[in-house]
């Protein structure tokens, strides 16, 4: 679905234009076309292959959809492919962005993701000095709301984590503590997924040898892999931190389980020596003096009372209790 | 055995040629030949070294079989092992492609393979535009094809894992998943390791310095290894959710037998207090005065069934029954 | 808020300047400004940019601040981000201090840090051979303050660490232990995240191709890196006996429990013994010679303590007990 | 002890010769000298070290053994050692082959080794085609030899693997297994530690910068390098399976203490409600009507087994029996 | 403490000189000075500093110590750090060796460390062609001492190891095994701290762009990062089987609880049976025949020792006993 197709020059919006126009102005030289497009149709792509003249490869990755994050020089044009994540009900969702830039035009096309990008063009037309740097300069704008958009998750990440730390040291909900610390694992996963191999690509874009569309530009794709970096490096310290976590819980289940042992161990040994107590006064003997006791009783009950206490204050002492 | 032996000028199909005439073609420079083989006997690669000049170590390579994936420069000529994975009643098997490529020919030998890659000359022959590329799109196409089925392959260790996770935190057949864990591990693992030496093999044939038959199809080749880093990518999420899913498992059941545990304990210390009553009054002392009151005995009962009823009570409370 | 705003020529101090006069310094090309900011309002960063002529994006950096520690070259000038960490009960706090060096100018802003840098400024001043090497000097002045501030946090660790390690293998206080030791590890893994990004960053200020305007004081930034190599190898070392320290210490409570389990046995054995033998002798039945001998009860005690005696002799020999 | 010593000119044996001789025909330089000795002595390589000119470090190496698998260059020529791998009563001996190679000469100590490599001369000299290539080709057939003796290794550890992973899952003869894959990680930790360093040490000898004296025979080298690539991802695919078999085991040595609780569990509670209904009737009341009823004992009786046989049934269908 | 200084020429000395001549030796340009302090004051740093015109930044380190081991260049002269590590009752203690070499000195300065190097000048003395390489050989010579006396500390960590692997699977002891594993992987971590910096560092004087200093002599100096890395890979060995060790003694303690806990069980089991019986007939119901029966209690006595007799063979055969 086409949802903007635009020509600028000098930073400034000139026309609205027709598709079909879109070939005409990419060759005038002295401007450049921003196309948007959305889940686009195979033939929608095709038509656009024919009036930009991308490259085969890339047309037929950006239509198989499920592309790694990359950056790929056709030429002297650029092929790239950036993943958007969004939360919906506590899944985390991988959605695409293929960008195709070349010398004199930009063609984006968003796939399988809700939240759109007006807001870059909104802002890019709002301040022609930087937009007059040309469509690397629109690459860097796409690039940098997408990777905007995954600091909230790592935030939402780092509040959870710290949330189960605070719970792993509590003996409550423990089933349930794992079973969250494994979800969160999981989408650590599927965010660094998305933000490592970006962070390769970009790494293509600035320093050494760089396609010559972003020459000018490099400080942006620095700065975009920078924010990479820092999202990647807090990953990597989730990661860590539930790695740790799993291993401190499963000794807290063991601990837990060693004292409710000794409990268990301490209340078998008080009623063992009570039950001893009992069956050694139920014998059937004939002579049993103490039986014939006036007090034999009182006397058995506070024996057994007093035997049972001192073991009770005794593994009390111990902590068993 | 030979399947195919043909000779393609200009992207279109010359003829079916004898092996014998294969030397006649690619001495003549402007066509190119490629001879399918499978399971070729040391005689039929001898006969095959000879017509096209292949070098010794590499056709030694070729019969003894069991390589690493891997492509190797032989003067003006690569050679190009490649694993076939097919999936036979839940086991993986491996097979093998090796692929002898020169300036005017393609050799391929299959062994140890089910499927035929008929389809990709077929294809082939269908687009002469992209055949007319010559030897080097063909090596293309082939690892192309090899490559295209790794991806049931990953998708289906995929959905197992995702049955799996959704097992670990039931509490049934525990025993079945950790052994079902094992086994995808291993799968994973074979993957990996016709994956991994790949991945560098193919990084070779494009970027920096490239042989020269494969200079104008470098694009070709990025899709390829492009195709195999996701691969890879998946690969290594499913391995590392692999692990922490067995850690997770040990931590469920050391939980599951805590719970147990409680269980246990709670109903000993039960009939523990029932037991002690009843010896109480077991006993044969002679003077025990509530033997003999008249309601001494449902006394007796209404006593032992609310201490266990209490006791009954509190450990639901706190989670144990 | 300013702190300080001084020129410098020759290494002696100048004068204090008033912040309208930075661009008029820095333009005289014999002297260099030295401005200490805290926590800047956007307006007095604003101001800055423009008396120095700072670059946009690093402008913006600082104002956001939550940097990774980085040095990045723009143009002739430097921006580099370094992180303060000060220990607020318990708690590694984590600062920052933004550095923006030219050929003429020094601005350094420190954001959420209790800690000044007035000392340095005071010892510069005091060592003018050394400070008329310029603002490449203030920098590695400034670094050097920063990273020596964590090596006392580095031996906390270390000592805690210790302390740690000698109550594993103590029986008590296990539950406090792991707390302990997962709190070390975070401790650890913030510190670490602050030195490992500044360990590459200082790296390209010396060795290979170094800013033009660091070359004559690679020796400080080699010597900075070699701080950071240590304390990073130190981090290291910590972080991975915590490892296993948390592995042993899973060890030590499955042993532990394993010895509550025998002793518990064991008890168990020597009453189940006991009550078996006075359960006999409880039974009614009318034929039983024993229950009418005369000495039938002392022996009967005989046989039940010495039975019980007897196992007790074999666990305590069995190290059960 | 020296084993052969010839020279050979053009692939052909020249003369057996006497070690006097070796310099006048390594000075001739139309020939090279291929001495193999075993467990020289000190004096022995004394000899050989005027008579090859070799140099000081490099015999010092030799005679001292147990050195690192290592290629290092000495002027124009080269030092190698290369470790042989035994199997001797399921323990793996390592020993060494020391081979010096200049442009006239070879010369092999073997040390601590039962196999010897005569058959590699024998079959070197049945292809003077390949022998007349000179002292490279010699050093890479003796590497090649050496490689290809750790192929059974590898194969009988894999064997070693899969037996041990029927077996983890039976539940018998846990101790054993976990004795044996820990030898087994010993073992592929030996024939690692062989592999590894040798993998880096043939790497030098293709590829890029080669020593002059292996310049033509690169492709052989690589052809040894690829082997060892081999071995060494088919010892870390081992190592990675033992590590989670060791993970799974415990897994499943806790699995069955869960069962092995459970079913304690089961009957003590089975066993626990016959007695407390034992334990009921046993009491001393006076008024206990249902003692005096004439059929009180045979419905204690069935009720005594009846809720016993009730428990087991629910434990039974709970999988706890 | 000065312990020697010494000027030679060509390899032999030349004089015992004063310290205040030193500056005289160090221009004469024909000769070097070799100078050896141990645990030099402050003072004594100052005045070697002038007399040698080392760099400020060397000997602030030198003076403050704690290094990592490294190799620095400032201008044409060297500043390395070497560690020496002596084991004192148990414990590894780690001392420093700050060496300064520049084209006509060698300073060394030995740190905590109660060995000294008086060996190595001797040895130096008696070898004058050798020494006559000047002072980059002493530096040679130092360094190669030190490492020499790494491994006889490697050498008793491996047999510590043995011993504690043979314990493992014994069943006594499991409490000091991981108190002893775990004090051995401190100890393998402190060596290895020592060892692998200096591996990177020593990497610097051969090979590549060497300092011009150490150019004649960079074979020496791969001889010593050889023997750095036979250490480090013993190290690595011993590290990584501690760790493997640390799991199977989990295992193993896990599976002697299970066995504990078998056996316990099944003696559970046959007193619960003797139990049953004996309650059965220790109720007092009015009419239980059995009771009155002349052989009764014998009969009693055979079925009670016969079932609990049935039950331990059917454990023994089970190997629960």
């Amino acid at each position: 679905m086409l949802i903007n197709c635009v020509a600028y020059k000098d930073g400034h919006k000139l026309a609205d234009i027709d598709v079909e126009a879109i070939s005409d102005y990419v060759e005038r030289g002295d401007c450049f076309v921003w196309v948007a497009l959305r889940d686009a149709e195979p033939a929608e792509l095709a038509k656009m292959q024919e009036e930009f003249g991308l490259h085969a490869l890339a047309v037929e990755d950006a239509s198989r959809g499920h592309q790694r994050p990359k950056i790929e020089e056709y030429g002297d044009s650029l092929f790239s492919v950036v993943k958007v994540v969004e939360q919906h009900n506590d899944e985390l969702v991988v959605g695409e962005v293929d960008i195709f830039v070349g010398p004199n035009y930009v063609l984006s096309n968003r796939q399988n993701s809700r939240q759109d990008f007006l807001g870059v063009r909104a802002r890019a037309e709002h301040e022609p000095h930087l937009l007059k740097q040309g469509p690397s300069f629109v690459l860097y704008a796409l690039m940098d709301a997408v990777v905007d958009r995954y600091f909230p998750l790592v935030d939402a990440m780092e509040s959870e984590m710290e949330a189960l730390e605070e719970r792993i040291f509590s003996k409550s909900a423990q089933r349930d503590n794992i079973e969250r610390l494994y979800a969160l694992k999981r989408k650590v996963m599927t965010l660094r997924h998305v933000v490592t191999p970006m962070l390769d690509a970009v790494g293509k874009l600035h320093g050494g040898r760089v396609p010559s569309i972003c020459d000018a530009t490099q400080d942006y794709f620095r700065d975009v892999q920078d924010h990479l970096f820092r999202i990647s490096s807090s990953l990597d310290a989730i990661r860590d931190t539930i790695v740790t976590a799993i291993q401190v819980h499963l000794s807290m289940v063991a601990l837990e389980e060693g004292e409710v042992n000794k409990r268990l161990a301490a209340w078998a040994a008080i009623f063992a020596v009570l039950t001893a107590w009992a069956g050694l006064w139920g014998m059937n003997f004939k002579s049993m003096p103490e039986l014939d006791w006036k007090y034999g009783y009182p006397m058995a009950l506070t024996l057994m009372f007093s035997t049972s206490y001192a073991l009770y204050r005794r593994f009390r002492k111990a902590g068993w209790l």
